[in-house]
Order: structure tokens, then C-alpha cells, then sequence
């Protein structure tokens, strides 16, 4: 799941409630009581057709560093959040519960049983905001960024969105997008921690520190090699693909175009770089990319795409929309009955029917105390992935979940895979208990 | 400015393309040149009338830890980045430019110079990536924060979005959306950093933990008072409100609405209340709050909001658009011509023109080698943030910053705060240098 992240204790990217929860049932001794929390989202985002889950190896090792040391407990008793019993059941604290879920890559829908943690009320109930803080944000980026893939065919892509997201955020997000089928990031820091292959040569401030363009090509052919990427919209682009082509050759690498119509500019470079015998070299595009804009350049002559924004910001959807509920105590399924909030008690678990061709056909949702028999074309989809606290063994990697991913989206039914907004790719069908 | 940050370095929080641009300005000599690179957006978010500055005091900090220690060059080496001569550089870097820059909780508006920084090219171009991510972060989720702040008038507001947004941005921004005038987060690990007031009491699972809402009332005001906020939708709200004033006695402190039409509800739940004696029971509503959901409760008897998703993710507008860009080098002018991002050249001054009554009239921005005497009802924008590497003396506090947000407010002609879409409350004016 990656290396791990080096950033301290997770303990305080908590809501103040689920302490002052954890203190009352603490007193009266309900919290005690073995409770099954699941997180599943009501609903896609306006018009999605699928969702894909990520995070869930951020949320195992936060989960893993999810302690109170002294830094944390001193901040609470100084601000009095909590009282000494809490604080001094907090300094022991250790997740010692199981959990189960949805692996990462997997298609997620309304109602999907995305997480499922079991433990006493005290322990999972803390762990709330730090689990869907991290789900809700990697699944709504690599369920952006899956669309993307999808739209970008074989082409790749590369994310350079950091700038656009808060400094950690951008972190998750390039993770997230290469989990959905990026080919890299620009952030050196996913590099690090998660393997990611980084990519970039240079920004318009190169350019324009040099006296020339000619000038700054030739630095950084110099300094990169001709098999780099040479940015030729400074001034002008014409006039820069020559330029480019004299000082590298016509082994150049690759051009990048970051502004104008880039479908027409894409057009007329790919000319002018055949004409000048630079037939192989690669043609970026980049510049507000969407994957509205991305299939819009399908019949273009683009060899990759740069995706910033968009990726990073979920493409209108930044956030998934899961949410953390208690859906059992001591055993018996307890649901609330809010206006537009009622939920379905009981730990439930998932599965996928198929066609025989291997097509999807409905999301399977049923109470875990209801035995099911798997069909031919049936698809178990959760995997256990903690248990007694302990991460499970041989949980999935990240390039395991790209892999997953690729497979899943193949499943879905052609209209799955538009752009435009529609209706989930296939229903989730509850199986409802006898009563 | 708040706590220092103790995540480590923040030196890998960069794109690829700094480094590869370093290396390349490091052999041929020219990033010694001294550059200046100013932040502005080019436009707002779609319809927005201003936007709010956030994160400077983040940027100062980030600046401070930005150090390439053995671990970072460790990493950068097995990857192949950068040359061993630029490493070399980089595991001296030191940032030792100035920086000047609009202080937290001024306005600006497109083409605002928010902020300026000042060095060699080497010294700068390093510091693009997350100068950005921590502005377009913070300066999104303060303007959308300010809007609510403004629709909610005096009522307080609490932050209670961590949920809905990565674990680290949740802590940026309960920081923006306090700058911007709520009262108070949900978000532990910003009451540490920042020492911002959390709240929170309990959420639905801490009612269905308990045999009957009638229980966990008891649980809750055994532990927390009467003054508590008992959260009422679990079930039947008017059997909720008779419970809870029932269990905690008319000195009650406060209810809580999480669901359904939370303005319908409210009146009946005052009313309710009141016949119940408990006239002084707060009525606090959450659940999908927006600035224009609130500003429909404006005549509602409604004493705090909670809200969440909406401010978190910039309600529409999740990032603010500013760019990083090369404006000056050896002190010429320079800028790129491409199409549509064609850029200003040149350091840039900026003061804000207001009528005698305080009204602001325009955004004035002119080349900073014009001499510009300020009039009686000029206000210069930009104050000294970083002098040779260090911060500047007697920097604004995260307070300062909420009075200075609550001022400049005040100062905008009153279209500039509806919701609506429309232009900016106040044009920019650039005074042209003569040629």
C-alpha cells in the first residue's frame, strides 16, 4: 500500500464530537457495546454512472498511527475537550477491531458497503472523520480521473494539478489519479511515498529568464538531452516548433502546447514537425484539460496529455459523499429515521452479478445474517483488510488496484463508460431480510 | 501566524519541473539572474464579486521548513531527478529573497499582485508549486467561507466539513473558513495548530448506541450539563424536543436539526420550545448548508449553523485560479504572449481607491518603478512579508486577519455582497507605464 507516511500521529484529524461521544459512553458504559460501522455513499454525484474506491491503504496505515502521545493528550486536557478518564483511555488507545471493504479500483454505487469497521463503540467511533476524510477525497479524484483514463484511450496522461489543491491534498490526489490509470505525477513527493513515476521539464519562467527561446531550448537540450520536451508556446508556436526542431534535431523528443485551441494546434504541429523530419517526436497537450476536452481530442494528433485542475478538483465533484454510519449494536441492525437521511440497519455484505460475457449487471446488497449462494457470474466485492487491529495479509497494492481498475471498467456496460450525465451504470438491488 | 507546522520538510511538495528547470538555469548560469514572480488570479471563480486572501501565514511557514534534508536528496538521487551538481545546491537551499504580499483577509480581485516574491531564479522557481497549493487552497475555501459569514450575518457558524475534504486540508481549512469569520471548527487538529475554538457533542450513532433517545439524552447531560446541544432528528422530532426538554429541563442550552426542511422545522421547533418553557434553548440547524441556504433562514428563528461540504470544497469554486508567474529578470520586464495567458510584465504595485464614505472605488495596479502618491482615501495593499529569508517583523495574526476580513467587507459597495452571480465588486485598473 505503499511507503509509509511519515507525518506523526493522526489522532487529532478527529471531530471534536467523536470525543465528547467517546466520554459519555465511556461514563455510562454503552460504549462498550460491539457496534458494526459501515461507509457507503447515498448516491453518485450528479449524473457519474460509476464510482471507484481509493484510499483504503491511506486509511490502514492512518488507522496505524491513529495515537494519543502526550502532544495529543496535553492539547485536549489544555482545552478541555474531554475529561481525565477519557484522556486516560485515549493514551491507551489502539484500534483493535476488524475491518473489511471494498479494495481499491473496485466500481462502487449507491448504497455499496464501501468499509465495514467492527470493534466496540469507544474504538470505531473515533475513527470516523480520519476514514472519510481520506475516501471521500481519493475516491472522488480517482473517480475523475478514471473517467479521464477512459476517454484518453491508450494516449497517457500525467497529473500536474499539485498546485491546485491544498500541499498534502496534492499528495492523495496524484496517488489517487494513478490508481485510476495516470501514467505519472508532477508531485515529488507521491514519488516518494508511494513509487509514483514523476515527470516534468520546464514552465514559461524558463523561457522567459533566457534572452531567447533559442537560448532557452538549447539550455535545456544541453543540460535534458534531445529526447526531452520542448515548451513552444511562449511567443509563437510556429515560429517555436522551428526553433525547437534546429536546436534539437529531428530526434526532439517531444513538443508541449499549454495554451490556445489545442486540437488545432495539436493539427498543424503535427505538419510542421513531419515536415521538418521530426516525425517521431511526441506531441503534449495540457492547459484546462477536462475529459470532456480529452475526448474532444480523440481524432487529434496528441500523443499525452497534461490534466491539472480538473483532476485534482474532482472535475466538479471534489468530494464522494460517503458517509460513516452505525448500522448494529450488541448485534441487532439500528438505523435512524431521519427525513431524507433513513438508513438501512445491519452489517450488510456485496457482491456483483454478471452476464456470462462478463458484463455487470447489478450491485448485490444483502444483511450479513442472510447466507447467500455465489452464482456462476456472481463476484464477491469485499476483502477483509484489518483484523484485530492488525493489517490482513497480502493486501493489494497499489499497482494491484490499477489493475483491478482497468478489469472493472471493462465489466461495465457500454453506457457506463459516457461522459454524459446519466443513471448508475447498474442498479444496487437490496436483498431485503424476512422479517 | 498560528503554530508552526511539524510535518517535516515541505521541500518535496514541488513539482518535477522546478527541479529539471533548476538544474538546467544552474549549468548555464542563469538562474543566478535576481527575478521577481508575482501570484494573481486572472479571473475570480465564475460569478464571484471578490475573493479573500488565505494562507500566507501557511506560506511563511512552509518557506521556513523548506529544507531538502538527506532524506530528500536521498530520494531524489535514486530517482534520477536532478544531477549531483544540483543536488548539491539544493541541499544548501535557504531561501533568501524578500516577499511582499496583500495580508490574510484583504480582498483581491483579477489581477491583484497577492503576492511578490523576490531572488534569484533559482531561489524562487523552487517555491512555485507549493506557494500555490497552499494560496489556491486557502484563498478558495476563505472566499466561499466569507460569503456564509455574510449570509449568516451575526449568527455564528461552525466548520464542521473535515469529513468532506483530505485529513490535512480539513485543517487548512477550518483555518480559512475562521479567518473569514465563523466561529468555530469541528476540526481537533486546527484548535492545536492554530488555536482556533473547537465545538462538538454527538452525532446519530451515539443516539442509536443507546436503547432509546430518552437514554442517550440522560447519557449525554449526566456527562455534559444541560448546556449541552441535543441532536433531536434521530427519530420523530416534536417527540425528540418533548424528550429532551423532558430530561434536561427547560435550561436546555441547545437542539440540534440535522435533516429534512431544517426553516420549517425550526419555527415549529421554536414554537415547540417555547411552550415548553425552554425559551432560551438554542435551535442550531446542519445538513447541506450553503451561503444561499442560510441566507433563505434568514427569518427563521435559527441561533448557529453548522456547516460542512459546502465550505470545505469552496462551494463551486474549490480552487482560486491564482498563478506563479516570471515578471521581471536583471529588472526587465518580461512576459509570454501565448494565446488566451498572455501576462503583464514587470513588479506591480497595488492600492485600493475609496470614495470619502469608505466605499471602495477600484483596484489600482501600476508597474512598481512608477512613483504613485497615494490620495486621502488610498489604501496601499501589499506590507513586507519576508526580508532576506526571515519573516518580516509584527506579521498579522490569524486574528488580525478576521478584523481585517470584517473591515474590508464593510468597504464594498453593497452589490459586491449579494450572492448572485455577477462581475467583480470593483473594476482593476492598471495604470499603464509610459512606453
Amino acid at each position: 500500500m505503499g511507503l509509509p507516511e511519515t507525518q506523526g500521529s493522526t489522532a487529532l484529524l478527529t471531530d471534536h464530537y467523536e470525543l465528547t461521544m467517546l466520554g459519555s459512553a465511556l461514563a455510562d458504559g454503552t460504549g462498550d457495546r460491539p457496534c458494526v460501522f459501515e461507509v457507503f455513499a447515498r448516491r453518485l454525484p450528479d449524473g457519474r454512472r460509476y464510482g471507484v474506491v481509493a484510499g483504503t491503504g491511506r486509511v490502514l496505515d492512518a488507522i496505524a498511527d491513529f495515537r494519543f502521545t502526550d502532544a495529543e493528550i496535553t492539547q485536549l486536557a489544555q482545552t478541555a475537550v474531554v475529561d481525565d478518564a477519557t484522556l486516560a483511555w485515549l493514551a491507551d488507545y489502539e484500534f483493535s477491531g476488524d475491518i473489511e471493504g471494498y479494495p481499491e479500483g473496485e466500481l462502487y454505487f449507491p448504497g455499496s458497503p464501501v468499509l465495514t469497521v467492527r470493534g466496540s463503540f469507544n474504538e470505531a467511533v473515533v475513527l470516523e472523520t480520519l476514514i472519510l476524510s481520506i475516501l471521500n477525497h481519493d475516491s472522488a479524484i480517482a473517480s475523475a480521473a478514471a473517467r479521464m483514463s477512459s476517454a484518453a484511450s491508450n494516449r497517457p496522461i500525467i497529473e500536474m494539478g499539485s498546485r491546485r489543491t491544498q500541499e498534502y491534498s496534492a499528495v492523495a490526489a496524484a496517488r489517487a489519479a494513478y490508481l485510476a490509470g495516470f501514467a505519472a505525477t508532477s508531485n515529488l513527493e507521491a514519488g516518494r511515498r508511494y513509487g509514483i513515476p514523476t515527470r516534468g521539464t520546464v514552465a514559461h519562467a524558463f523561457m522567459l529568464l533566457h534572452d531567447s527561446e533559442e537560448d532557452a531550448f538549447r539550455a535545456q537540450v544541453e543540460k535534458m538531452g534531445t529526447d526531452t520536451t520542448l515548451l513552444v508556446d511562449t511567443y509563437d508556436i510556429t515560429q517555436g516548433i522551428e526553433t525547437a526542431v534546429r536546436v534539437a534535431g529531428p530526434e526532439l523528443g517531444a513538443i508541449r502546447i499549454d495554451s490556445g485551441d489545442v486540437g488545432v494546434l495539436a493539427r498543424k504541429a503535427r505538419e510542421q514537425l513531419d515536415s521538418l523530419g521530426a516525425r517521431d517526436t511526441r506531441i503534449v497537450v495540457s492547459g484546462d484539460l477536462d475529459e470532456h476536452a480529452i475526448a474532444a481530442l480523440r481524432a487529434e494528433p496528441v500523443d499525452a496529455y497534461g490534466v491539472g485542475t480538473s483532476v485534482v478538483t474532482g472535475s466538479g465533484a471534489p468530494t464522494a459523499g460517503m458517509v460513516y454510519k452505525l448500522v448494529e449494536v450488541d448485534g441487532r441492525p439500528v438505523a435512524k429515521r431521519s427525513e431524507n437521511k433513513a438508513s438501512r440497519g445491519g452489517q450488510k455484505t456485496a457482491f456483483r452479478r454478471h452476464k456470462p460475457t462478463g458484463t455487470a449487471l447489478e450491485e448485490v446488497v444483502h444483511s450479513s445474517q442472510v447466507e447467500v449462494e455465489l452464482g456462476q457470474y456472481d463476484r464477491a466485492l469485499q476483502i477483509p483488510l484489518m483484523r484485530s487491529g492488525q493489517p490482513a495479509e497480502d493486501l493489494p497494492s497499489l499497482d494491484d488496484a490499477r489493475e483491478r481498475l482497468r478489469h472493472c471498467l471493462v465489466s461495465l456496460p457500454w453506457e457506463g463508460l459516457k461522459l454524459s450525465k446519466g443513471e448508475p451504470a447498474i442498479p444496487t438491488v437490496f436483498l431485503e431480510e424476512e422479517k
